[in-house]
């Protein structure tokens, strides 16, 4: 999970989320709306008899936000360990890897320490094709070195090839999040290509004078960023309340970046590739 | 305003009430369910351009809850002052005065030091009848005297009784809060005949074991306090989601004080006295 603002927990039920399935969440930075729902979810993330450890990322002193848990006993009972991650947010650094992803942290520029993430899964293997397979009476102890790039010699000594053994897998799938910064002109190499870029746009280019000196971006700035880092998609959100709608930002965005989405609560969005 | 749980500021919205209007804030205990919503709450109060003090009133480490606002520069640059005023939860003091209410701290009995709160309006000055003083030509300077108690001597040496040029001010509301709580089967002296009286009624009588185990009290014994209390409405809360509705919680508490209503989200109750 990238962020916990406040009532985190309460939109998660709203949407049938499960708790449980969240393992990490990565803060961007420790403004309240950004951060102050973390302790309420660990608290009831206990409730709920959680056991697994929960890894929390973020900028030095996301720690402090935890502390609260600790006035009435209710950290000391947390039937689950939780670990806390400091994220340098001045490096583009990878700071998480597992079998299926990598998360690289990226430096953006706010009125306190802030980075941005981005979620890029590891390439998959090809599918094996169960009907050649079959066809040519391949044994399964094979298939594994097959799906590893190999490709099959018969008995007769004729060679089948990997590709006609396969399907390819479908493309790993990559996500950027990037809330609250000030326009980048040179996004990092990370960004680079991403599927979906989820950039913030607070302000309209109206309020460009506004938008740099509050630290953020405006809806234009954000489809550079886009344009610039080649994304597939971009998605905006954080909305400065001055907008009555969210239409001046998106038709904003998409004039420079046509491929554009607001970002309205309870939106579901597939990060689908696009070969 | 007594407690403030995650999501507070978000239900203030939603219910169209007006954050400046709130000057006094009360914290029973330091559970996340009662008190998580304080950060976010003041720095939108912040956002909001607030420049009344905020005064906090809960026990001892209630000031930790604002620490994380320390953490990202956001309580440095509040454009209003937020004091902290410790509340000894183990005596039933008056913590609180102004021209018109009192508010006392009542000792509860949960897993954490816990408070409930007894808010009581002054007694008003009864309303000056237009009419009878117009009648009798009283000037105007008179009418504090007789607001205050005083009768009026005409020209003539006849005296019109202050009853006569009166009519009775409303009587003085109070509201008493209590959760979270193990059953008091002796309730403290300040919520003796209370209009409202706020009770949790976490568990239904089946499961008072548990009840007693955690620090919460069944609805029957909420019923229990309030006609011990001799309060005149009941309402309570703070159920446990194993139960689907409210129903047997609000028909065990009526078999005992028949005046019980459920406080569901959003409900809004006139603490009227009834004479």
């Amino acid at each position: 999970m990238f962020d916990c603002g406040e009532g985190t927990q309460l939109q998660l039920r709203r949407l049938h989320l499960s708790f449980s399935r969240i393992n990490c969440i990565f803060i961007s930075h420790l403004h309240g709306d950004h951060c102050f729902g973390l302790p309420g979810l660990v608290a009831t993330m206990g409730l709920l008899g959680r056991t697994t450890t929960l890894h929390i990322y973020g900028p030095q002193g996301v720690d402090s936000l935890l502390r609260p848990l600790g006035e009435s006993g209710e950290g000391e009972t947390l039937p689950f360990n939780v670990t806390v991650h400091a994220v340098d947010t001045k490096r583009e650094a990878l700071i998480f890897e597992d079998r299926s992803v990598e998360i690289w942290s990226i430096p953006l520029h706010h009125r306190t320490p802030c980075c941005g993430y981005v979620l890029r899964e590891k390439p998959l293997l090809p599918h094996i094709r169960r009907d050649m397979t079959d066809f040519y009476g391949i044994p399964v102890h094979a298939l594994r070195g097959i799906k590893e790039g190999g490709g099959w010699t018969l008995p007769d000594g004729r060679h089948i090839p990997h590709e006609q053994l396969t399907s390819p897998a479908e493309s790993p799938r990559s996500f950027a999040y990037c809330s609250d910064t000030m326009y980048i002109p040179e996004p990092p190499a990370s960004l680079s290509g991403v599927d979906l870029l989820y950039h913030e746009a607070t302000f309209a280019e109206a309020d460009a004078a506004r938008a740099a000196a509050t630290g953020h971006s405006t809806a234009r700035q954000a489809a550079l960023v886009a344009a610039a880092a080649g994304a597939k998609r971009l998605l905006i959100g954080h909305f400065s309340a001055r907008y009555d709608d969210e239409k001046t930002l998106t038709e904003e965005a998409r004039a420079i970046f046509p491929e554009t989405i607001a970002a309205n609560e309870g939106l579901c969005i597939d990060v689908g590739n696009r070969r």
